[in-house]
């Protein structure tokens, strides 16, 4: 058994984007998305880490994201829109090059939104949402993914697992940030489920013809259910209509039509939304930042968790001591980086 | 037994707004608030009918909503936030005070909000998200309430049922709308509850010690649970932040604080976030209100319902046919308008 391997953030980042680049991956776009990957292992959000890399250079190899893409901002001038064309390429770069923009409107307007069009999406939203809170903004960002999950009362895969993110700024400190799935649970842990053989929690899924199942291939073959029943499917709805469809962009069932599986990054749209608290509060006693504390030290309080807390624990330990990957991960970023596309299948 | 009445909406609401004008409510005010509560009659959403014009006049008596105010649109040229004061009165006529300059701002921007600060809530959402709707908007609405729910993983009441509310409009039919409160029930079906001697279905509340609890006695002397557990949780405390905090109001402890009781009408802010289609759209291929109709077949061809269908259905009954009430329901209202304030303690 081979050690583990202790790497700076700069250096891990500088390994992910030399795979893709090699993969032929623009420069434009590379060390975007290499920072989203990055920032996974920093925070220990494996799911959004290194081995994302294989399921991106399938897309790529499926020629299903363009790696030349250069995302492109559409002028709307005088309005609350930040328009970015991500040209069919990936949807980091589109938001980076956005960011700027969104936030000076924000600033100025007190509320703007960024679209992001035609972007191929590998992201977990909380990087986005933390861009922004990084600026003093509160935010808001989602959008479709591919059909997989059932509307309450339904039968049939229509919504996306739709995620949903919101972030709030803390002065000097970590802010407050959720993210997730609005299916009761993520796909991968139904695969996960399927693999070790154990059945599913019952309210996760239903089968082909509709009825509930705790049988994980069942499930992956029928749809999986919202959380929170009809609240929870009516917020997804809401995610496909704002971040879809509102958008000129495709829903999730559009969005696995055009791409045929479930295996690769879906094709679609996002939907970012800021607030400026300065704004919003102009006028009035106080100030929200340091009002919002109030809350946060009830909840943490009464031994309720603040969300992205283990998230924030990694980071300062990944800041202090830098990323330790397994031996096995560090022999499949050589590979990756050896073999660039001839790596997947 | 005597027989049940039919009403006009319009009589009704004449009916309504003389009660309110008789227990000293201004004339600024009284027609906006007998306009929701006539449209929970119409819309047999009971819940926000006739039945509530004791709480409200119960909160006047209480000297917690003030019937002498007037709401004030607060200037902020320039920007995408509307801000209305209500002055410690309804939120009702705020809120139309303030819908044409949201939909003027809206319609020039692509995106604005809706501040309604210092008011009295009574109100559903759903009539405001579909005053949007009417103007070819999308819409979310939100506010706080008083702290009668735990967060996820916590023990004591902190965040209000919180009610979250989207509307999205449709060409020539009633539009896409849903109202919801982020606890598992409301408040109304524990005290039901409890009235019957039932118990509650598991997931619904925490007794005093932070136990979970099927005794309707022990939840409402604890605390209800967010639906959808972490992730209801965290949408009710985005809502404490974004139309609480961000808008320079109460948060749900603090309104509660503030009022002493749960009986009364709480007071606190209420964020309204409108969308243009057009604007959103612009340049993309399409229309969103058009594309939006896709979806909408394909949630109601697979058997799940659209929410409100029911309240729609019988808004068309009532509008055809008048709104139906009961011997009691009459009785009562002329109660209320021979005695005003006296009929309550």
């Amino acid at each position: 058994m081979s050690a583990s391997t202790l790497l700076s953030i700069t250096a891990l980042h500088a390994r992910v984007e030399a795979i893709l680049l090699k993969a032929g991956v623009n420069p434009a776009q590379a060390g975007a998305v290499a920072r989203v990957i990055t920032a996974g292992e920093r925070d220990a959000c494996k799911s959004h880490g290194i081995y994302r890399i294989e399921g991106i250079l399938r897309t790529i190899k499926a020629g299903k994201v363009r790696v030349d893409a250069v995302p492109e901002l559409v002028p709307a001038p005088g309005s609350a829109i930040v328009r970015v064309n991500a040209g069919g390429g990936f949807a980091n770069p589109a938001f980076e090059l956005g960011l700027p923009e969104l936030v000076e409107r924000t600033r100025s307007l007190g509320l703007a939104a960024m679209v992001i069009n035609d972007c191929g999406h590998f992201s977990a939203l909380w990087p986005e949402a933390e861009a922004l809170t990084e600026q003093g903004l509160a935010a808001m960002v989602m959008c479709p993914s591919y059909a997989t999950v059932a509307p309450s009362g339904g039968k049939k895969p229509l919504l996306g697992t739709n995620p949903f993110a919101f972030g709030w700024p803390r002065a000097d400190r970590s802010p407050y940030v959720f993210d997730f799935a609005t299916s009761v649970a993520a796909r991968g842990e139904i695969e996960l489920h399927r693999r070790a053989g154990k059945p599913l929690p019952e309210g996760w899924a239903i089968d082909a013809e509709g009825n509930p199942t705790t049988d994980p291939q069942a499930a992956l073959a029928g749809a999986m259910l919202p959380f929170g029943g009809h609240k929870g499917s009516a917020i997804s709805t809401m995610i496909e209509l704002l971040a879809g469809i509102l958008i000129g962009d495709l829903t999730s069932e559009e969005a696995l039509t055009k791409l045929g599986t479930t295996t690769l990054l879906p094709t679609h749209g996002e939907l970012i939304i800021a607030f400026s608290p300065e704004k919003f509060a102009a006028g009035r006693p106080g100030n929200p930042v340091a009002h919002a504390e109030v809350l946060f030290e009830a909840i943490a309080g009464q031994g309720a968790r603040l969300p992205s807390q283990r998230r924030f624990a990694a980071r300062v330990k990944s800041e202090a001591e830098g990323i330790t990957l397994t031996a096995a991960e560090i022999e499949q970023l050589d590979r990756l980086q050896t073999l660039g596309l001839d790596a997947v299948a």
